[in-house]
């Protein structure tokens, strides 16, 4: 076995400590990354804290996991040694079932192993995350990412990135098209970046009207401070398609009363309470409202492939390891712009 | 002005009574109907008792409309004197705006003059609808109606046969899908019917187990008890798509979880309390959640077309005018298979 070094958590009410475990010997499709950065994403602290009643301790969290091929198992054709690799919030699946066959491993009927806390296929082995030195994982699972000087910027795409990219890429967002991207968090501002580079006339949608600066400097084109009851009321049917990234409980209906004909609305967090949405919110206009969860293996293969084009990465602020809980109760209080990502250089000190 | 008979309540309190009331003389677009038949639409109890909170008294209800042409203005083009025309939910719309100029003339921007309880493009004249004797329309906003000897059966295809049929063009059905029907009242019949006559493998979801055999009548494939949830399980993520006809609040997430990859569920009914819908619901299997209402006249007049070609009619149970107040009860009893449809010639006896 590789011995790997992490930071994890024993129980939801535990604070991070240094954690030593193992991974797998490289088998021939294997690949092993050395972590270099790991993003923070809110659901970290869902599952660290077992807020989605769903935790399995000890806890090492991370799905946005860049760093270099350190070593490859005999068959694998996609990396070499020195190459850079990325994983996002799965490393397997079974591959056979109708999703997988259509590229959604994400919702893979059998059993996909996430990152972290959840099970490798044979659904025993733990999975523990990117909050460590290195990572093994079968090479249809780890994307590859182009050279950059800003990999730390490149992490967050592996869950927010995709996350956003794949229900703009589905509803067809592009140039003519009005869009509004619903909060300015890690997950709205690459909303907006994308859509934007998509060519879409962008609003962003905020409850703090502080963010108005923010939302231009992304490229947002359009600002509206939702609680402006009469700036929502003008703009009642006027928009293609809505992307909604906010987590917290919220009005659904006074966002799908600005679509247009035919428009549509993609949620992509989780609040812990159902919606209450109006079935004429939906009639009127033939309105719809869909959900979308992260992205198979090729998309986020061609969202990586996007944003290196197109000179896109998340806004981040770099911290060690050792600043974990801090970085923490800042997500909680949005104060980041826009992206916790852990340098990963910083478990040496540990 | 040209003298109507008509059944009308002056309140939402009253009853029933006769009716004299004028429609306009013929403008050159104009085309007079004597109508033969007219549906009972639940939103013609909604609207008669002002459970909408939206009414305007004294009321014709009435907006499954089908009769013989009498009369032809100047300019008439479409029809001529003894076609049979129908007049479905709407009897005019700007026709210039951005949705009626897509043919979706129901979501006008400016106005849509509902064919009862609403009013011309004036925004002033009361409209009046289909329990009356004759009625004068725009060419452009009646429907040719092939020849057949079951008129009153073509009756509901005005209102209850576009609901159902819009969505399921809308969404492709047809060979192959795995579709489900909710609710088997006057709209789900008509879908179960269509999605049928469509080529797929239909499914009828209903709370009274005592209607599976007219589910199987009516050519659907397989029926399930919405109450078993162990049937409703074992079915999980495996629709293609399901039409929601129930106009009573109640669970949608039980449906959705059904939905494959992809798949789509649509609402056309509107119960007066919105509905809680999981954002995991959703999120799972990339689903949507969608409104449908009515449609236009280019694609109502498709879907007669289509119920032309392929032998499709409503179920009815036809009645005289001077039995509407027991046909009201018993429609919102759902003690009706599957429509109620007024002959109109009983108005002579009045």
């Amino acid at each position: 076995m590789i011995q790997a070094k992490g930071y994890a958590v024993q129980s939801a009410e535990s604070k991070f400590e240094p954690f030593n475990f193992e991974r797998r010997e490289l088998g021939a499709g294997d690949i092993l990354i050395e972590i270099q950065y790991c993003g923070i994403c809110h659901s970290d602290i869902h599952q660290a804290r077992n807020e989605w009643h769903n935790s399995i301790y000890p806890m090492v969290p991370g799905h946005e996991i860049v760093g270099r091929v350190k070593q490859v198992g005999a068959e694998v054709s996609k990396f070499k040694e020195g190459d850079i690799a990325g994983v996002g919030c799965f490393v397997d699946s079974c591959r056979t079932c109708e999703n997988c066959a259509e590229g959604f491993e994400q919702f893979c009927q059998k059993h996909c192993a996430q990152t972290y806390n959840s099970t490798e296929m044979d659904e025993k082995t733990p999975t523990f995350g990117g909050y460590s030195s290195q990572i093994v994982v079968d090479e249809n699972y780890a994307l590859k990412v182009s050279e950059t000087e800003n990999l730390a910027g490149v992490a967050p795409l592996l869950c927010a990135g995709i996350t956003t990219y794949s229900p703009l890429k589905k509803f067809n967002v592009g140039k003519g098209q009005k869009v509004g991207i619903v909060g300015l968090g890690g997950l709205g501002h690459m909303g907006v970046k994308l859509a934007v580079s998509m060519g879409a006339d962008v609003t962003v949608f905020s409850t703090s009207p502080s963010k108005e600066q923010d939302a231009k400097k992304l490229g947002a084109h359009n600002f509206v401070v939702t609680k402006e009851t009469e700036n929502m009321k003008s703009l009642a049917g006027k928009f293609d398609f809505i992307l909604d990234t906010v987590s917290a409980a919220h009005d659904l209906n006074i966002y799908l009363n600005l679509l247009k004909l035919n428009g549509a609305m993609v949620i992509v967090g989780v609040p812990d309470k159902p919606a209450e949405v109006h079935a004429f919110s939906l009639i009127s206009n033939n309105r719809m409202l869909a959900g979308s969860g992260i992205g198979g293996i090729a998309e986020t293969q061609e969202m990586l492939d996007y944003c290196a084009e197109n000179n896109i990465t998340s806004d981040v602020e770099i911290i060690s390891i050792q600043e974990i809980e801090e970085a923490y109760e800042r997500t909680i209080k949005a104060d980041v712009r826009y992206r916790f990502v852990i340098d990963m250089q910083s478990l040496q000190q540990t």
